[in-house]
This record gives C-alpha cells, sequence and structure tokens, in this order.
C-alpha cells in the first residue's frame, strides 16, 4: 500500500492572535512547535519513512515540516518547496484581525469572504507592500499567475496543476511522501480527492498538525483516508477550529 | 560580486564527547544550535540573500543549514541535500572516543589516520549495522561509490564531482550560494578552490559554525576570501580546533 500523508501546519502567531494571514509569513508559536514534535513522533511511531517531502514558502509550513523530519529521523529526505503549496491568499484582509474586518465591511460580508466557494476579498494594490510581485520569493512566478487576492476556488485551481504533475506522480516510484502545507491549499487537494462539492469543502475544518493519510493500491487508486491518532481528540480539535471559525484562515 | 559562503555545522553531541563521528549522524547541542543561530543573524546583518544552499544527509548539519536559513527569513530558498557533502568516512574508528583509539592502537597509529592525507582507517566489515549500505538513506548510491572508510584524499575525490556538476555551475545564474557541511567536506572544496597542498590541507582548522566567503567575478574566478566576523574571535576558534585536534573530524 502506498500513502500520502497531508499535514496542516501547528499553531502560527497569527492563529493565535486572531488576524487574517494568507500569504504573510508568521512564525509558529511554541505551542504550534509542540504540535509538530507530537505529529513527528507519531508518525514515526506508526513506522512512516517517507521518500519526499513537500511544503509551501512559507515559514509556518516549512518549520512544520522540518521538525516532524527531525522527529522522525529524516533529516535527509528531499524537500521540494513550492509556492503553488502556499495558504488562500486573502487580499486586502491580510493583517486585520476579525474585529477590525466585522467592524469595516460588516459582519455579512465578512461571512461570504469567509465561507463562501467563489468569492475572494477585495485585492490588494499593485503597488501595496503585501503584494506579492514586490517578494523576492516569487520572483520566478509569472505575473498572471501571482494573486493579489483569491477565493477558495483560486487556491484549489492553483494547488491542483502542482498535485496533478508533480506530487503526485512521484507516488509512481515512491511509497510514502508528506505534504505539509496550510488549511486551503490541503483542501483543494482533498476536495480533488475525494470529489467534495463546493458547498461541501467550505465545511471541512482540519485540525492543525494531525496527520492525515491517503491510501492508494498499486494502481494508485485511493482506497482509504483516515487521520492518525485518538478519533476523540482529532474530533475535538475539528469542532474547536470550526468554531472558531478564523482559525483555517 | 558573486560568492559562495561555506560553513561547518555547530558543535555535535560527539564533539563535545570527544568520539570519532565521521557519518555516524547525531545531533547538535544546545551551544551547535546558538552557534547556528549566531551565523544566521550575522548572514542576515550582512546583507546576504543566498539563491540556494546545500548541505550533506547528517542532521548536525541539515539543522545548522535550517536554523541559519531561518534567522535569515530564507526558509523558503530550494535546499539540495547530497551524500557526497557529508564529513569524511571514519571507518571502524566510527564511535571511538580519543582515548579508546590511543589506547587499543597507539598514539603514533592514531596521529597517522588523523592527520595523513592518504591514510585511511581500517574498513568497517561489509556486515556492520555501520556500513552506510545498511543504511536505507544510501540506497540510491552505487555500491562502489559508498565507502566503509575514508582517508581526507577520498573525501576530496569524492565531495570535488558534486562540487563541480552540481554547486559550482549553478553560479552562472546565482548570486550567492550556501554551503552547510562538514570539516573535512569542506576541506575537499577549499583545497580545490585555493590550490593547496596535501601536507597543507590538514593543518587548516575550520572553526565551527563561522561562515567562510568565497568571492568570484563575473568570469567565476575566485577573488577574494575571508571569514566573516570579528579576526581575533576567529582566530581564537581556529586555534581552539587545532589544540584539540579531534573537535574537526
Amino acid at each position: 500500500m502506498k500513502s500520502i500523508v497531508l499535514l496542516r501546519h501547528g499553531e502560527s502567531t497569527w492563529n493565535k492572535e486572531n488576524h487574517f494571514t494568507g500569504w504573510t509569513d508568521v512564525d509558529l508559536t511554541d505551542k504550534g512547535v509542540e504540535e509538530a514534535i507530537k505529529a513527528g513522533n507519531l508518525l514515526k511511531e506508526k513506522g512512516y519513512v517517507f521518500d519526499k517531502a513537500y511544503t509551501s514558502y512559507l515559514k509556518r509550513a516549512v518549520k512544520t515540516l522540518n521538525v516532524v523530519l527531525d522527529r522522525m529521523d529524516l533529516d535527509w529526505i528531499p524537500v521540494e518547496k513550492n509556492w503553488r503549496l502556499n495558504e488562500k491568499h486573502y487580499g486586502n484582509l491580510q493583517g486585520l484581525n476579525k474585529a477590525e474586518t466585522a467592524e469595516k465591511y460588516g459582519e455579512e460580508q465578512v461571512m461570504i469572504w469567509r465561507r463562501s466557494y467563489e468569492v475572494a476579498p477585495l485585492p490588494l494594490d499593485v503597488n501595496d507592500p503585501r503584494n506579492p510581485r514586490l517578494n523576492i520569493r516569487y520572483k520566478n512566478v509569472p505575473d498572471q499567475e501571482l494573486p493579489r487576492t483569491e477565493s477558495l476556488k483560486d487556491t484549489v485551481d492553483r494547488i491542483l496543476p502542482y498535485w496533478k504533475e508533480t506530487i503526485f506522480p512521484n507516488l509512481q516510484t515512491a511509497g510514502q511522501l508528506l505534504v505539509a502545507a496550510h488549511g486551503n491549499s490541503l483542501r483543494g487537494i482533498i476536495k480533488y480527492l475525494k470529489n467534495i462539492s463546493n458547498e461541501e469543502i467550505v465545511h471541512l475544518n482540519l485540525p492543525t498538525a494531525v496527520p492525515y493519510v491517503f491510501e492508494f493500491d498499486d494502481n494508485l487508486q485511493l482506497v482509504n483516508d483516515y487521520f492518525l491518532g485518538d478519533p476523540k481528540e482529532i474530533k475535538k480539535l475539528m469542532d474547536a477550529v470550526a468554531n472558531q471559525g478564523k482559525k483555517q484562515e
């Protein structure tokens, strides 16, 4: 049996402070590091030995991955970083907190931005210092592909080419792959793998740093998927994410 | 001006306990992590922005690199890991400490193993659990290339193809590259770049986690090389390595 494990990064400083984060490159909190350590210990205990790992250009995912690989004694495996695994771009909401945003645009509008599949927040100005075009790490990404805002649909559309052309084909030769990324980029992969509707996918709340295992047969057909860990604890974590709303953004 | 920065990993647990380490995959000490943090802060302060980084398959180098990149806010850059950047393989001395080794083989023999360019320690048995062939991370390395012991000459001979064919050609398009590796694999690169004799190279004692900068002109000719940091402090660190002897192995 081959498998791909999806892992959402541990708690970040802006999760904690309840800001819209998106492509803002915030760090893990101490709790986030602890979550990553726990995930790494669990994966090692279950006997996983990844052939390769993938992550985004954002340090909360990269550092979660580094900690996990170190706990698994797999510091040496190849890691590929790609901007397409980044979190959903939150446009001009990035940096605002929930209260500020509701005050500025009204509760209803905020709920649309946070919960609709196709509506994106207002884009960043071309000259806004937060525009990814002005960030050296995206210098090799073609202009027309680099977002200044995204709906969840946009996020799904830019993650899937990387999934289909790069990550998934590697499973032909690899036995186990690891993808450390973000709530919404992982939603895109899960939506595709499990054929989840646009309406349903916005209600999938991934807990942070809980390994989500997808198993494939030798013909690379998906045969099983499950979270690793204590089901009761995972249910509690997913409910907490759903109730806090902002946590997955 | 283009540049390549060579960085020896921070203090490891076996540096501290005075064991021959070689390919044994020991961790950094807390001091080693602190050294890496300091190196990262210094490189950031000096304005370095690396396009790509290279490291070995050994966690003391990988983790030094991870810490440095994080301090520089460069967690996102591509990192390539290769076994050819590993430390010199110390054969059947790996795991022994200086006192044990001198007792077993005599002081004179130990000095030859540690200070000659061409003499290698006795090789590991094929069935020795320390034989790299039995370690999953080297499964893709051809049998005839995987050592069970190495002289410094052997180490130089296996590092240079990777330097010449992979790292150095990248400088044609990149501006700044970082190589985080080990005392003896870096000796190999420095010997080649500065055309140092077999006799002299064994006396080059690289301090741990002090960035060693090599600058190249647009024709990729070496024009300058220097350590980053306070010259007095660096001199002290190099003398300490030379006097302790074992520290670079």
